[in-house]
């Protein structure tokens, strides 16, 4: 099936993370690809890979990075597909440093930002998820039966003492 | 017309800023709505407005918040609409303080984050109706259109010496 | 016994730091109970637990949270009994996100911020007793005996070379 | 009247944060003190003041506090009678210090701490009413009518568009 | 005289700290250009003029910008030209966002980053120069002579009281 | 020998740090004492600490302490002789927090801080020589000394390559 | 009569700020001069001047610097005089980088590091002369006497209400 | 052969990230050397290394350092040779203070400053090359190539699912 969720990262290393946003998509049935699409090191393929989503019928753009993480807005420089970007965990700054990287952009140019790590990641797919469940009745049901799943287990753990 | 955005915030005095938000949907032709909707003050209307978005046929909300800013990441515990987060710029910290309350959501309940302030806001217009654009091509080709009138005129400009 | 105060979490991952709350309302007899209510998971729970902690008896609640913290604020916009809010320390941002989401709050809705971390759940069950012994003259007396206490135990270890 | 709840604060210069504290607890009827007790120059007088309170009738102390801001954990450490602490905006580093001193009690020794300025010192006074209202029915009623006021004045002026 | 020294911006209102860059250029007597090069919002036009430098006979790049501050960065990927990266100072976060995205670059792609603001685009030019000067024994004769004159000043105006 | 230098700290937990003020002093013959002083657990004890130093012959106070850091402080309201305040390294905030608790004294009652853990504890053995050394040459002698002993040990190892 | 206290700062910029150590030394009758010695613009005056201070008759060095401020730092590395750094508040960091650069020396070089800004610079004042007052009793009374009188002043002001 | 780049370092312990640079130097071919050059411990000897750098035939320093690091800041003030500075990474604040000490340098004493620790001294010795590499076409194309050869490495391994 072809892809509508575009999975990008900076690195190899960020693909512990990102596998993060492809596990939830896969949990929802979306379609989706991963790949390495870096801004510094492949500039040209970056800008290929956005320039080309769109005909390819991509939909959502996630793209994680981290320390200066140019990837989500550089992408989302070259496309008007919402482009959603995750914040590396970085070994100095902790993920400080991607975080106002990627969500800082300048007025004209927006990347949906979500959390710092892990977290970040599981938010990207779901919310690649939501933007795709604004047309998609049965997605939207999808997502909330998810929610309503993790409100039961919290709610059968709940009692502590 | 119907509205299908929802803007929502905290106080009134974040209606300078996100009023930056209203005019991007003006702009781009997009029905929409905006209210004062507060986490703290009315949570219960929170709630109601979070709950009944869907079937009012909101498509996506954006919600301006300062501080302990908790509007959106409430607002996006109840409803699988994507919700974005604009974080106002506050008088102590400038809006650190909003952006990390809005952004570190944990895993499961997404908020799209889009830059502290007057940015952010326009971004956050744009993101939704980036959003909105997945499945109406018209919309996204304004939105093209949009980028290459900016595009134009910092080119016009570009030469300073 | 009745609980006078209620100990709530966002996560059951919060509990090895919100016990020692739960260990210091112990210590000094203070009925007490301990469950995860979720801010983002379980927003209804919240409110319902908000909502109706006055009526069951619970005379001061403390609700620990990490990241973009809602918990704390949340349930403080639905009752006027005193909240402590606990920020629990988190693996990127150390706190220093929960910190911010917990006490900077808007005029109208305190929360009373402690410590990030184990130190600050010891706090905070000795808050909730400080202000339960406002009228309690005999938990006051433990309060000040605990005191003594540890002044003891600092004094007995004070000479280090 | 004799008061209840007892506001000191460093400096005269804090005093216009202060007094939103003031301004509550007046509003609410709480009969309360305002004084200038300074932790570093008059640190015996500080001392006295904390260890006389409790005897003098006072239940809650506010104390607010800049820079390295000592004050309210020194008084939190000298009684047992709970202390707000209120961060006063510093010049160089916003209140940020002021936080971060107040805020990171160790465990033994708790203060209950607000937001940053104004905000903050309203808050320390609405939280001072909110202990008191533990055993005081009549207050906590002050205290959600005050609640519901706001409420109306927010639901009233909600639509922006 | 072709440029030697290609100073660009993300915006027009990089100018004013910018323009220091240039004065520094012109009273050294590099030829430079000046051009508003947006990463976000004219990114072809940037690959562009980063592909192309070198064979313009550009030997050195500054590039300013603010926010998420990808210009340098994004222009050092598709050269092998030294790229200077000037941090403009930002209203929410004072440029801390601009240095972090700026100089916080992978292993393999670097970006000589300066101070954020006025004296940051100061010694962008001079250290633009002072890589002209590697080859140019006159040039550096003209930076030596600038340091003298500025030590001339300082002593001048030493004595205080 | 009567002790010339108090060293202080908050916690026995401190004393792996403080420790290597007393190496230093111990190393350059200065006469000292290490106890545990807890500015919130024993606040009296401090008081008195601080105030009959002078008497007893101390002529510079080291004081350790971490997260909210009031012990420099307040003794240093309590003597006019010379506090040199090391902050602690602490488990949330990696010391930030002791640093500002100490370094952003009030105009009138000065700290002199050194940096965050070991190297300031060090330091602040150093530190408190060189305040001793104004009027006792061979002390200099000894200091001098030393920095000659660390420079010859750094340039017989500095040639890597 | 010979200056017992060398006051010297990066730039005259630095002056309106460093002028109110000179105050304090003023006050206390502490003899003085006041400098402009730049790290950075005249290095090898710094290093005359740290190297002449003791033989010249200083005993104290104050030190002012603002951004990457090396002075403090690097005075003290040429003298076992004590050296007293004070941050100078800065329009990007708010003197957050003066403080870094100045407060985290390395293990074996210190530097007494004050406040950011105006109340470090009278800290500085006071400070040096408590150094000096180790030696000096007249001193030491006279800056006993000022705290007394500024603990006058606060406890004639000290009610508010 | 006569070095071209001297990398210096403040510490030994510096040694296993400056090692990095000179990594990268050895694969483009460049002479370089690596001392030990200290700022604080050495100081003497560093401004004699950056004396007489140029005459001995060195035509970039890169200097690495960490806390309070002066090193390339001082090296920078005397000479007009290009200085690279690196942060090194520290135990307590994780190299932001390094960072700011290095980057905020005044107008007319330019450092080219690159990321925090390894990433950055990489950087550090690629940017060397780079500012060789102006008048140097056969080491610009060693560059280009390295380039070249991390874009096929990112390519070949760019499919992840």
């Amino acid at each position: 099936m072809k892809p509508k969720v575009g999975v990008i990262m900076g690195s190899t290393s960020d693909w512990p993370t990102m596998q993060k946003a492809c596990d939830v998509l896969a949990e929802l049935q979306i379609p989706h690809e991963a790949k390495v699409v870096s801004a510094h090191r492949t500039p040209d393929e970056m800008f290929r890979y956005a320039e080309t989503a769109e005909e390819r019928g991509i939909e959502v753009i996630v793209a994680g990075a981290g320390g200066a993480a140019h990837l989500p807005g550089m992408v989302a420089s070259k496309t008007v597909l919402p482009v959603i970007g995750v914040p590396i965990k970085t070994s100095a700054l902790n993920g400080m440093d991607s975080l106002l990287s990627i969500v800082q952009m300048p007025g004209g140019v927006p990347v949906a930002t979500v959390a710092i790590g892990d977290a970040g990641a599981v938010n990207a797919g779901l919310l690649a998820a939501e933007m795709l469940g604004i047309q998609d009745k049965a997605l939207r049901e999808r997502l909330a039966k998810r929610r309503e799943q993790i409100r039961s287990r919290v709610l059968k753990e709940s009692e502590l003492k």
